[in-house]
């Protein structure tokens, strides 16, 4: 179905008319000027905001848009949990070109709204619009915390144990795949027109990916650690500093010790990564050290804690200590395998 | 200067490092995966978002990247007062293709920053990314209010009376005229190019608007009703419904109306109206009522009162009483100059 059949105001009320509101305090969701949202006494309200472009962020050839909403949620519930709160509310706003169906927005709200179930969000706004070239995508989401458990990135002392979630690395890794069968499947699609098929002839896009599902799951469809959250409080640990990793792991290490005025040695040999990270990264001729400090879009947690935490800490599954702060002239280093020191660098962002 | 000099975070911190928070309830702004608001106790939370596509939304041949600043900024402002809150936080992402340069964006947040300041909103956060194509805004503003001041659309009675605030079609009218201008402008660029003359031999496109300053105020400058929100407190009035005029008159109507389950009436002759408004449409051929119903982006108020209120609310300067609620049979109807009743339509957004 086309949109212009819907309008705005009939595309809104059709995504957004099942939208069941399960938090108590959601009092007012879709439908008015504004949301309306009350908190519980003493607890601080957390918000944060991402903005998605269409082939900057995310590359529609081969991301289902199911997948896209849940990731797209993903990465702001992430935030949320990165000063160690819980969520509780989202908006979500679009902007699409003609191209896009009303089953193409069903699908991005499907994946959306099984992102905000698992995690106890409400859907309560956003704005719909049209876009003259491809899908933008802006979510905002809010959380709430006590004041006395929200951990900022500031507070890590030079003495702190530095953990990390999960392993890194593998939704780079799941990206480079996926962009590499993309250029072999348009490769053979130039061929095919060349020799005069028609590219509706050439079978879709579906490469084989088997043995390599871990990757495409980690690029696909990232997963919050509200898990680790739960486990943390249930230790009774309390980070010092904490930050979730969705640039790479030596950007966020530079954030840290940025704002706690630190510095930080880690270990190449305790960076956890997957078996099928390290795989794909020798078959692409890749550093995979590399691909875990760089890659990005791993939404896992980067934290820091007192070393008397050590042994609670690493009670925990999927937690890993992967160095310790220092003083902050000593720098962020890295010790590698074979014991030599290296300057961390973190990776910026720039305009295309 | 180019805004790959500075890289992301260089650009947001240097966006951001003079901001400085003046609410109380703002623990902790730009610069942390969240930001953290705490609220007065016994107050709602109102979050609001829009997002604003380049081409769509505006056209930066004729608006000025501080005047599109504010307007963002008071386009969501706008809709914290038809709540009838108070806009306490702001968050502002931005996606950006490489034309544009580090002053540009210095120039987009210097309008922010003036409209956030006359309204005691704290920016607090947001996102900045690459764009393949042009500017795109997302803002979402967060609001409070005492549950018991909260005014949603859906509390009309079939009885109340109809008001709207300020002047409408205004801000219609010149987007008009700035559409107008700058076709004779692009045009001339065409011939003087068809002559074999560069563009940049021609003067820059500085039309001469005098006499139309308001028609350019209302659409470049728009203003977003906070004194008309405190008149009313100190009136003692509560509106039973409110919504603000961004879509234009007809289509808040509807909303309010199916919202609250009635019709309306609304006569021709009360729809308030600024002289240059009738002369820019009946010079351009319009006709000045449709404007004044379908133009949007005027930023007033509509709200409902009980009759009760009629001499207290007709006492507030800039707000005029247009008609009444009626029965939902009765549906949404216009009262012309001539007495002849016509039935309004709510225009949608299409898809382009």
């Amino acid at each position: 179905m086309e949109i212009q059949e819907l309008g705005e105001f009939g595309l809104i009320r059709h995504l957004t008319e099942n939208i069941e509101l399960k938090n108590a305090e959601t009092k007012k969701g879709v439908g008015d000027d504004c949301a309306v949202l009350e908190f519980e006494a003493g607890r601080q309200v957390l918000v944060t905001t991402d903005l998605l472009m269409e082939g900057v962020h995310f590359d529609l050839q081969y991301v289902p848009l199911k997948h896209l909403g849940y990731k797209s949620a993903m990465a702001n519930l992430s935030d949320i949990y990165a000063m160690n709160g819980r969520p509780r509310q989202m908006t979500v706003s679009i902007a699409l070109s003609k191209r896009f169906s009303v089953e193409d927005m069903e699908e991005f709200y499907a994946g959306l709204r099984l992102a905000c179930e698992a995690h106890g969000c409400d859907i309560v706004g956003g704005d719909t619009s049209a876009s003259l070239t491809g899908l933008t995508i802006s979510i905002t989401c809010i959380g709430d915390a006590r004041p006395e458990d929200i951990v900022f990135r500031h507070g890590a002392k030079d003495t702190d144990l530095i953990c990390v979630t999960g392993d890194l690395g593998a939704a780079y890794m799941g990206l480079q795949l996926l962009e590499r069968e993309k250029s072999v499947y348009n490769q053979q699609l130039h061929e095919a027109r060349q020799r005069g098929e028609k590219s509706e002839s050439l079978p879709p896009f579906q490469p084989d990916f088997s043995g390599r599902e871990y990757l495409l799951e980690r690029q696909l469809k990232p997963e919050a650690r509200k898990d680790i959250i739960e486990a943390l409080a249930k230790e009774g640990i309390r980070p010092t500093s904490m930050i979730d990793i969705s640039d790479g792991l030596s950007s966020e290490l530079y954030h840290i010790c940025t704002q706690s005025k630190t510095g930080c040695r880690i270990y190449e040999e305790r960076i956890p990564l997957d078996y099928q990270t390290a795989v794909m990264a020798e078959e692409m001729n890749m550093n995979v050290t590399t691909c875990a400090l760089n890659g990005g879009e791993d939404y896992e947690l980067l934290f820091t804690v007192p070393l008397t935490d050590h042994d609670r800490v690493s009670s925990i599954p999927g937690v890993k200590v992967i160095g310790h702060m220092t003083k902050p002239e000593q720098g962020l280093l890295l010790v590698c395998r074979d014991g030599v020191e290296m300057k961390l660098k973190a990776q910026g962002w720039k305009a295309t």
